[in-house]
Formats: C-alpha cells, sequence, structure tokens
C-alpha cells in the first residue's frame, strides 16, 4: 500500500474515533489531528473540506464493516437455505455489534444527514448501492428474500443494533435469537 | 398550569430543538437560555446538573410522541384484530416521522446513552416501562402479539424511521406500505 493510503487509512480511522466519542458536532480536523498524533493541519492535507473527510469517513466505515474474503469463503459452498440466510444475518449483527464504534460513528454521520440534505443525498446514494449489491449478492447465492424483504431486514437490523448499543429496552434475550426471529417472519417462504 | 411549569415545558422544548439541530454536544445550559429566548443562568434555575436538563428532556419527549387522549379514542371500540395493530403501527410512525425534531432529539440522546453508562441505564429503566406499558395495552385491547413481538416492533419501527428522516435507502416506497409488510411478517396468526 502507498503511504499516502496508509496514511489517509489511520486518519479516517482517527475520524471515527472521534465521532463515536464526540458525535459529529465533535468532529472537526484539529480533532482527528489530535487523535491521530499527528502535526496540525495533517487531516485537511488528505481531506480538504468537511465534505471530504466525512466522505472519506464514510468510505472508511463501509470497509470495516463488510465482510472479509475469508467470512465469505465460510459459507460460499453452503446449500442455500433459511437457515443460510439466518447466518448470514447473525453475521452482519454481530460485526455491528463487535465493530462497537464503527457502528456509533455510522449512526452519529446518519444523523448529522438528517441536517444537512446534501449529505443525506451522497450517503442514500451509497446505501441504495450497497441495497443493491445485498439483493444482487442474495440471487447468485440463491437465498430466499428479494429488494422489499432485505430492505425490511435493514430496517429491523438497524434498529436492533441501536438498542444494543445504546440503551435496551430488552437486553436480556440473546441478540442472536431476536435475529431468528425476524428471519422467521419477515423472510419469505 | 402552574406558571413554573409551563416555563419548564417550555425550556424542555427549546432544548428538543437544539438537540435535533446540533446533537448531544451542543446541548448546553446557555444553548437551550438562547434557544428559549430567556435570560442566561434561567435553565439552569429549572435543570440544575446536565443530568437533570437529559432527564427533562427525556420526559418531554416521551410526552410529546405518545398518542393524545383523541387518538386513543379513536380506536378505543374497535373490535381486535390484524388489522386495527396495524392501524396502531402505522399511527406511531406517522407521529415519529412528523414530530421530527423530537425524535431526532431522541436518537441523539440513546446515542449519547451509548458513550455514558450511567445515562444508558436511566434511558434503559424508562424504555423498559414503556415497553410494559405496550404490552399491556396491546394485551387489554384483545390484540394479537405479545412481549417478544413487540419488542421486534419496536426494532423494526425504529429502524425504519431512522431510515425516513436521515439517509434512505428506499425513499421511494411508501412508509405504511413498509409497515404493512412487517405486520404481516411479526405479527402471530
Amino acid at each position: 500500500m502507498a503511504k499516502n493510503d496508509a496514511r489517509r487509512i489511520e486518519l479516517a480511522d482517527a475520524g471515527i474515533t472521534v465521532l463515536a466519542r464526540e458525535g459529529s458536532r465533535g468532529l472537526t480536523h484539529r480533532a482527528v489531528d489530535a487523535e491521530a498524533g499527528v502535526p496540525t493541519g495533517t487531516t485537511s492535507n488528505y481531506f480538504r473540506s468537511r465534505e471530504q473527510l466525512i466522505t472519506g469517513l464514510f468510505e472508511r466505515i463501509w470497509q470495516r464493516l463488510a465482510p472479509t474474503p475469508e467470512d465469505l469463503a465460510i459459507r460460499a459452498s453452503a446449500q442455500p437455505s433459511r437457515e443460510l440466510f439466518a447466518d448470514y444475518v447473525r453475521d452482519i449483527v454481530r460485526r455491528l455489534t463487535t465493530n462497537r464504534e464503527v457502528t456509533l460513528a455510522l449512526y452519529e454521520l446518519r444523523l448529522e444527514a438528517a441536517r444537512r440534505p446534501e449529505l443525506a443525498a451522497s450517503l442514500g446514494e451509497r446505501q441504495r448501492a450497497g441495497l443493491d449489491a445485498d439483493v444482487a449478492f442474495n440471487e447468485n447465492a440463491g437465498l430466499p428474500g428479494g429488494r422489499a424483504e432485505i430492505a425490511l431486514f435493514h430496517y429491523a437490523i438497524e434498529g436492533l443494533v441501536f438498542d444494543r448499543l445504546t440503551s435496551s429496552i430488552d437486553p436480556d434475550t440473546p441478540t442472536d435469537d431476536v435475529v431468528d426471529a425476524l428471519v422467521d417472519g419477515l423472510l419469505p417462504r
């Protein structure tokens, strides 16, 4: 990896930490410099505007929450079934909850989008491309569920993970059991 | 209403506006004073600490998002059915999306809870009491769905409303149609 790319990633990761800890209002170029332990002005050299910083963070969040090639390889040869679908969903939820800081940063950015229509437009575009990819993945894997159902899973999972990472209405029910109940109800037979 | 109570509500409403617009990090006693157009120090007189301010805001958010007696009266004599349940859920989603600022303030407070365990404990306690009340309401109305299912609706609805108020993966599907699909899948037959 080029040295510049490594530095961009390092700064983006520092930005994610700042976002999760301080909220979007705490996200400034200087705060990212401080978090990364680099000279003041470094983050501005890599991400000129706050827009560019946010876009960079969003891309990095996306990368860090994506399944690794190993994650995908585990199930690549499995027979398509409802159980396999549930397995994928449990895995997504596990990634989102264990990468707590990254997921909180994503919620922070999306809340900032509620205040800034141009950010909502660009995040929304990226999310819709992600939904397209999810639908294509599901189809290629021969799994049940089309676009409408996968959107339902997005809502339910994002709400569930939000609950688990913030203040929970039902902390005693294991998260995997909730996922199973969602698959049971929402995945077409 | 006593004059003090009216003033408390006025300040809490100003606090909700600040939270929705600035995020939780922008929520200070001074910012609430400025938003409410009252002399500096007024908010501190009513809500001594930041904790007390947040508790006051949370209670006010709860009040503003609750159904009005008129909302409840409309359906009080209706026969229990899946359609009636769907009607209630559509109504909740409508309240959450139309009271945009209030709902965004709630998401902001819950994200702050992710950073502060003591806040997560007190918000969580209040939310669990709310879930208990939802379960009791459903039972009294003779509607299908117990505690586990109502928790699923909480997750799905909170995720759906978050999507609709921030950046959306599927802005073209009417929200009521999504609610109907959720009820269709998640409400036991």
